[in-house]
């Protein structure tokens, strides 16, 4: 396998922007990186853009058409779509194309503008529930329906409390404080959580992520040309995605789609679940949070996901902190955008620019994304491991 | 650069099926695929999707759920979108990822349903133009309006007559009365073409390719496994994709994209262009198939193109057969299956199983497949060189 490092970065503070188009956030987003890493719109051999082009403004080609805002152009560039795991699939894909030899600098957008989305694609939003319209969305399963589901079996069945699911969007909320480019920078107390509008019960709006506009941009290089380069290297270890299995029966809430992902990747980095120091996991739903640090093997069970909630343990300044960004849920999630995000924060850890949010000694971090659902699995997973 | 060989095509009969969705489509094109390689579900590695999701049944997660309908679940699953290339982009991902070393088989399905798009669809599509929105669909720049440009350029600069573009139409209809996967084997004349419904002057109906529900699946392997698959294998011994630059000056109908990228693919092939024993090229509308003609190397300017075409050069049995299936305008043009479908067609050419349509001692065929437009110039252009 050949080493492949990340040397630069670009993100916009995610939110809500009718005045941005498409366009404006891709040319901020990929200038930034491009100037991070110090190479030029021609040292970039192939690019690759994660969006499920959820816009007025660009709803299609928004591949060559961003990345001609900062003059890249004529090489491959490639569109991908994989629900809310759409940026970091693409993160992956470039990563491929560096393992093939074939290129030695590659760049990558994810983007998403969701605030204000055609009228059409919110009617063909609203057709598809969690990705499949026919079998799901015909019958009104939709993302906040299946996470509450999962919500109510953690509670009902396994002891988890409404205060503790609550206490996620505490968590990340308390983080995104901490980030100049989450959406909503603010806290809430347990009690806002739970007064907040209901969506669909036990889950409330601050249970759930927001809907954002936003892009991020990461340039991705071979050991190879490393040294053209002016950014440190943060390498990417492990690179893993799996897709659902859609078991008929089973519990829902008990899908493997994570675990099978984060084994590969970690047996790909050889490092373990107690050697990740920073992770951002795909909070979507409050519920989510507490499922990935067991799929994760953060912890063993919900329970004892519980736990470590209850202690801190994700807390920065805890046993591994999680969504020091704020997460999806206070951070926001841009759909395209958000698995690219996750990218950017745990480099600026590994790095040790994350200013008031930085973990002391962050040497190995994670990063899980996860989009679309069928049969109550997880349609896709990306994990990336880390390390300075 | 690993040696990795197409073991397995499957192909439905291009049309409108309104009794047939996108699963039953994806259904019949896989199993045909994996029964032609002796391939079980089991041993496929990573599958890719190329779909632009114009359809009313399945709108989004193409993929998973195509790939479900035959047991392949689980493993990495990605869904690819570059406008009509989509098919041939994934084509090639698949093959990028056999190069990495990462995986030895590959699975890719192309698919569209575009006879009975979602209501919204449409009006995205409207929205859309050539692909950007912005720039062109808001000023109603179309792709018919894109080659009756070209057309009209060809026409009054360059000494092409209309009877001249209407006959790439003929040869293809009549081509496609050689095909059974065919949606319209019917010969038509130049009279019919010319006298067909007007378009954008000064292309007709049957200047412009058709609108079609179709899908395609190929399974690729890398040397080092080919001999657990029962198929003699085609070699992929060229892929090339590039991009458009868009330049703000030139020549509509003289975009370099085809160009670069069949320069690549002639380079990594160690092939030329008289090494071609049978084409597959991307005749959206018919003056598009001339200029190809062109920049595949085939001819040296329009002129000629028209010239080799009155000679019936690119007919069956000529110098150079050009889309012996059909092509675009006679086979039809389901977006995302369409670049699928090319490979189809050349493995079945270079094995010698092409029936009525064969071309003698086919040994060397390539795939061209385009998508997107900005500024005039192709947005994403892909070229494969095949050998047996």
């Amino acid at each position: 396998m050949r080493k492949v490092a990340i040397v630069g970065t670009g993100l916009v503070k995610f939110g809500n922007y009718p005045e941005r188009g498409i366009r404006k956030m891709a040319e901020e987003v990929l200038f930034e990186a491009l100037t991070d890493a110090g190479a030029r719109p021609e040292d970039i051999q192939v690019a690759y853009c994660g969006t499920n082009g959820f816009s007025s403004d660009t709803p299609d080609m928004q591949g060559p058409i961003s990345f001609s805002q900062v003059g890249i152009a004529g090489i491959p560039i490639l569109q991908l779509k994989n629900g809310c795991a759409s940026g970091s699939n693409a993160f992956r894909e470039a990563w491929i194309s560096l393992q093939s030899g074939l290129y030695d600098v590659a760049l990558v957008l994810g983007i998403e503008k969701l605030s204000a989305p055609t009228m059409e694609m919110i009617k063909l939003a609203a057709s598809m529930g969690g990705g499949d319209g026919e079998l799901e969305g015909s019958m009104g399963f939709f993302p906040p329906g299946i996470f509450a589901m999962f919500a109510r079996h953690y509670m009902d069945d396994l002891g988890v409390t409404r205060e503790q699911l609550a206490k996620v969007s505490v968590k990340n909320h308390f983080h995104a404080t901490l980030n100049p480019y989450a959406h909503y920078p603010k806290n809430v107390t347990v009690e806002e959580v739970l007064s907040s509008r209901p969506v669909t019960s036990p889950l409330n709006t601050l249970d759930c992520c927001p809907i954002d506009d936003g892009a991020a941009a990461a340039v991705l290089v071979s050991e190879d040309v490393l040294s053209k380069f002016k950014q440190r290297p943060v390498w990417v270890v492990g690179s893993a995605q799996t897709s659902g299995t859609y078991p008929e029966e089973g519990n829902i809430g008990d899908t493997d789609t994570t675990r099978r992902a984060v084994a590969i990747a970690y047996e790909m980095s050889g490092v373990g679940p107690t050697d990740i120091d920073v992770a951002e996991v795909h909070d979507c739903f409050t519920p989510a949070e507490l499922m990935h640090y067991r799929d994760l093997g953060f912890c063993k069970d919900i329970q004892e996901a519980a736990y470590w909630l209850e202690k801190g343990y994700t807390y920065l300044g805890g046993k591994i902190p999680v969504n020091t960004s704020g997460g999806l849920l206070a951070k926001g999630h841009p759909l395209g955008a958000t698995g690219v995000a996750q990218i950017c924060e745990i480099v600026q850890q590994l790095r040790g620019e994350a200013g008031e949010r930085q973990v002391d000694n962050a040497r190995v971090g994670l990063t899980h994304n996860g989009g679309g659902f069928r049969q109550g699995d997880v349609g896709s997973v990306c994990v990336h491991i880390l390390q300075k």
